[in-house]
């Protein structure tokens, strides 16, 4: 199965409606596939929403594109941050089973136009526990608690997260997509300022992914000269409540990972780069040795070592990650499905990293619940 | 494409919460195919929410029927009311990927806990134009406007909107599952009484389908010898924006409707019942001829030969229909599934059409946004 166009539209505060982002997004697919809107056979759209945005049935803003799309089947997919890998994932179904040729995937999120108190509410409507409860600290509070057993497992990891900052705003200042575009450095990152603040300790502001609105989209096509081929795909859940899961072991994530490389018939050693989840830079460290990068408690050594920068062996998140180019829920898993097809095929930009072939995405939702991994490949 | 088991809680307003009603309807689903929750290779759940409840990623909620699921990919599915069909079709869709042999597919629904006011803007997040507004009528407001529009084509449809609602809470004298179990006759349902207020003119509390909790269940899989098979699914989506849709037209229903049956190679001759979407009186009465049912402008005549009620030559909603059985938004589209999979079975008790072979379903989304329709046999 294969991916044969992409758009995506600016992360960040902006303008646009819901409808907007994913026409935008759409649109920009479609005419990179060099297909018109009638050749659609499907159409996935991921959106977590939660009550962030009114309109809650939002399958078919995707037919806004072109009154051609009419009578085409359009379904929303919810896996919260994974809804976006959800789409993808369903799109390749779809291919897989003969029902569609040709398959758009959107993912979209507007928040901007909620309150504060809204999107926390929402966002915290990803987590069994704190669902329909108020917080102040909202899923930052759910993450900085995986960050305080870290630290308690394996050492204080304050200065690694500061590090992880840095690397991604660095990253972030080559994508034209990126909602934070700042070189903030380890320094700035390291410190608690009333620029830096704490907002759930140990987590700074900088440890975060900001709110943002956007959308990605993906054109699917069984056409076999389409540029990039997915080589392995997996999706794997875990349970919802906490206690039947051990805060850093992000068992299914591991599932999911090790699963899609197989498939893919892939080693860490075949990959060019990796997009993974990096909703806080906790995320990130620990998702090191989740997938197996680095070893359990290993992961600060592997990445003072540099070899997850950008210019490293295994870049990860040469995007920016979530961190810094902005984490519109559901776009995130097809912007990292985007951003991986543009390394592939040699039109990241700035973002390029050298000689790509195969690139591994990473996607999931709440507390390492819900977990999808992709690997492609440029052809 | 088959059927290997089913579950079905009552509906209604229940002390069951949203995850009791998953794990009721999947267990007695698991049960009824004689497998154990860890053959289960993917689950689909079907679910609305849209603001109605705080829990805003739902997929996992399937897991806690069994610790064997853990590392399931489950994935949650919405296209409004017509969310629990969109899980039946998605999981249909992995069975014909090959991605999966056994499927469990869930739609559920916990209305009840929430005020009476997040219900109402929950529901009118389904439509474009209203969602985020204040109405006071809410889809029965949205319903009306297609029943005065009906009358101004056809002639007054008041008298014929209350045959509908006789012969619904008729049937559903025999569903130990429906929510709404009195034998209302045409007169009392024809007749605004202070236990038949007018809820949005022409339509009356009868007309209307309750607000109910509930879920249901099925086990698809690919093994031949499972009790009913699937043989046609289609589903087609209009536009969203009312100006786009004449509003009598349910023009992707029918297309939708049409492509099941071509594809199953059957007409309504060969069909033994319909379960079809009735959120509304009026909606049952525009279906027929939507469907085909009926010539336009010709319901009314058809019902009143009596060849849609329970001992016609094409019974329509012998199970009550969502208008008296109730309808918790993403249950109502597996249990038309259910229903139908019980007739094919001679398993219906009370509800029985003599000699089942064949039936379908019609399942719809806002006003005939998405639209699903299945037809299955017994075997």
């Amino acid at each position: 199965m294969y991916i044969a166009g992409w758009g995506h539209t600016p992360f960040g505060k902006l303008d646009d409606s819901l409808e907007n982002l994913i026409v935008r997004a759409a649109r920009e697919a479609l005419a990179g596939a060099g297909l018109d809107p009638g050749d659609v056979d499907a159409i996935f759209l991921g959106q977590f929403n939660s009550g962030i945005h009114p309109l809650g049935f939002p399958s078919s803003l995707a037919l806004q594109i072109s009154d051609d799309l009419f009578g085409r089947p359009a379904t929303r997919v919810e896996n919260a941050c994974a809804s976006g890998s959800a789409a993808v994932h369903q799109g390749v179904a779809s291919l897989l089973a003969g029902t569609a040729r040709t398959v758009l995937v959107i993912g979209a999120e507007k928040m901007s136009d909620a309150p504060a108190d809204v999107v926390g509410a929402g966002l915290l409507g990803a987590d069994y526990e704190s669902a329909g409860s108020t917080s102040a600290t909202g899923f930052a509070g759910l993450f900085a608690e995986v960050a305080k057993t870290y630290s308690e497992r394996y050492g204080d990891c304050s200065d690694t997260l500061a590090s992880i900052a840095a690397k991604s705003h660095h990253n972030a200042l080559a994508n034209p997509y990126a909602h934070l575009r700042r070189d903030f450095d380890e320094e700035f990152c390291r410190t608690v300022s009333a620029r830096n603040p704490m907002v759930a300790d140990p987590l700074r502001r900088t440890d975060c992914s900001p709110v943002s609105d956007g959308a990605a989209a993906l054109v699917l096509t069984t056409a076999t000269a389409a540029p990039v081929r997915f080589l392995g795909l997996a999706h794997a859940n875990d349970f919802l409540p906490a206690p039947k899961r051990d805060p850093l072991a992000f068992a299914a994530t591991t599932l999911a990972w090790q699963r899609a490389l197989e498939l893919a018939g892939v080693t860490h050693a075949d990959l060019s780069l990796v997009e993974l989840h990096d909703c806080f830079t906790i995320a990130e460290l620990n998702l090191y040795e989740a997938l197996g990068i680095a070893e359990r408690g290993q992961g600060a050594r592997v990445l003072a070592e540099g070899r997850l920068h950008r210019d490293g062996d295994l870049p990860v998140n040469p995007s920016g990650g979530l961190k810094s180019k902005g984490h519109p829920v559901a776009a995130t898993g097809v912007s990292q499905h985007v951003l991986a097809a543009m390394q592939l095929t040699g039109t990241a930009g700035e973002m390029q990293v050298p000689d790509a072939t195969i690139a591994a995405v990473h996607n999931t939702g709440g507390l390492a619940v819900a977990n999808y991994a992709s690997v492609l490949t440029g052809q």
